[in-house]
């Protein structure tokens, strides 16, 4: 098929369906259990009933996309890590022997990695088999400079990860999809994103990343609200936004979850930067947002102003700060989990009936 | 071999092992990932090293022991549901249709039954092996109007539990065990053996288990206070505890917890009832903490001060209620989680051959 436009999913998601997640509450209330003892697994099991338009959803068929790129302002000193550790985190995720990898087999998921704009060719992978291509130019800008990236370049990421999400669902039949990411410096545009999006001070969304010392913090939030002053964001337009003050890899989490959105699917979102991906989504399409499940809680300060941002309460909170969907593949089992309790587990009326056999 | 005497196994339990856990640490700082990065899967997988003596921990081969029993204290009156429902719990889940059977299946754990001390007899369920015998008697004495059991039957429930325990690590090579409950009115000894051994007021142990409403909250506290009052357990002594204001499946999860530790092996602690049962088990040894994971925060209110007396925070926040060991087995995902970081995430040294062939 024709490849998605941001118009066509923009204007084609649709909301979950109350009326399924009415039907789901209704067995959740008639299971042989004390009412609502699953807790949030039974809430879960409703909220896939009303993305997936039935009261016994399915998310066996699991992936974790995991975008790639890498950002024009690492140039700033923004991240403890030089930019080079992009492209050997990328190796490594490809090899299978990184953590994602690890744990994505632990939940019975693939791992798709997208290189969305990362700084290098790698014709081998791709070759393989075991990297996407959706690059949009070799790093995006330097935003204390000016734009991170032209509308257009915008698009194109959104659309890059609209594309993957969409071949996957349609192609491979995936029914849960976890978003990651990768890229040296790619909590400082997440930072930003946060900051304008969410109407939070600088200081308040930004953290140490990967382990930045006091001095590293401090010049961290002045090259964000340097970026934010002279680029100007416009906080209701999303693609103003990840233009303005984004990167790649976050555009193509965020044209993930739209083109989940758009083909019902549910989508856990991962740390930091997914969740910014999110908050560019949302602010795109918010019933968007109705398909999104919060998978943890990250060690990133500025996690819990996310989450706050976008109403969700995370799954888990394991103090992980890692990245790449690490977190959206440990928390699969748990959505597995709430799907299997809308399946299995017998109803008063069905155990009285098995009981009699 | 012979069966293991409860004070055998006191005697016999070891601390986790200090040296392995700094080689496991040692391989989580090689990791090639910014340093713990994997927060608490990887504290937990460092557990894990200390427990089973190697950087590498297993917990492919995983089991909920689930221990049944009827509580003499229910004709006070302190559950929302009868206690016939006890035997009809007891045989949904033999049938393979309850919460746990479903939850443990998704974890890939056996799920072991086992009567420790519910008012019926079940030979059918017994001859086709989906419940183990340790009945100490029918259901445990009403503490409102002296000693729930015997000392020797508190002896013998936690050695039935130890017993059941042995078996499945010697005979079934069973690497991760997760603790469960099954008993009408079982909250009720459970806050109890709370009150008594955190030395919390009766009002702060208590909640509303599945279901009462003011009055009934009201006349179990009541009837809590009237049992402490009366038998004057002393809190430095597990055993007395458990006799007097226990229960006989309070006293086989105690069991499978001493005997998981005295087998090195570790043991998900589920929700209530069951870490009244780790209560009692530390209380008898101190040093079996060290084999104990806290597995989930259920919803009731004690919960919380239960593992705060135990000095543990538990893997999820999940809002269940359940019981049955429900709680445990969707924990057992994330410790394997643990278990397989320390195994195939490779060190930057490793990550560096990789990449070079």
């Amino acid at each position: 098929m024709a490849n998605l436009t941001l118009d066509t999913v923009l204007n084609g998601i649709e909301p979950a369906d109350q009326a399924w997640e009415e039907k789901a509450k209704a067995r959740v209330e008639a299971l042989a259990v004390p009412p609502w003892s699953l807790g949030r697994l039974s809430h879960l099991g409703v909220r896939l009933a009303g993305m997936q338009r039935t009261i016994h959803p399915d998310v066996t068929r699991k992936m974790i996309i995991t975008c790639g790129a890498d950002e024009g302002v690492a140039e700033e000193g923004v991240s403890a890590f030089p930019q080079e550790v992009t492209q050997e985190m990328l190796r490594n995720i490809a090899c299978g022997g990184a953590s994602i990898n690890v744990l994505a087999k632990a939940a019975g998921a693939q791992v798709r990695l997208v290189d969305c704009g990362v700084k290098g060719d790698f014709p081998e992978l791709i070759e393989k088999g075991v990297l996407v291509d959706k690059k949009v130019a070799y790093g995006s800008q330097n935003m204390r400079k000016g734009p991170a990236m032209t509308k257009a370049q915008a698009v194109a990421s959104l659309e890059g990860g609209i594309a993957v999400a969409a071949d996957a669902i349609e192609n491979e039949g995936i029914q849960l999809l976890g978003t990651g990411d990768l890229g040296i410096g790619n909590t400082t545009p997440s930072a930003a994103i946060l900051a304008v999006i969410g109407h939070h001070s600088v200081e308040d969304a930004t953290g140490r990343g990967t382990g930045l010392d006091d001095a590293g913090l401090a010049n961290k939030i002045q090259v964000i609200k340097d970026a934010i002053a002279l680029n100007q964001p416009d906080p209701s337009d999303g693609l103003d936004v990840l233009a303005k003050v984004g990167g790649f890899d976050i555009g193509g989490i965020a044209g993930t979850i739209l083109g989940a959105a758009y083909h019902r699917t549910p989508i856990l979102i991962d740390g930091f930067i997914s969740t910014a991906g999110a908050l560019i989504a949302k602010t795109l399409c918010p019933t968007a947002a109705d398909y999104m499940i919060a998978a943890h809680k990250s060690q990133e300060p500025g996690h819990t102003l996310m989450w706050q941002t976008l109403g969700q309460k995370p799954i888990l909170d394991l103090d992980m700060r890692l990245g790449e969907g690490t977190g959206a593949a440990v928390a699969m089992h748990i959505v597995e989990c709430a799907a299997r309790t809308m399946n299995d587990i017998l109803t008063f009326e069905e155990a009285a009936v098995t009981n009699k056999n």
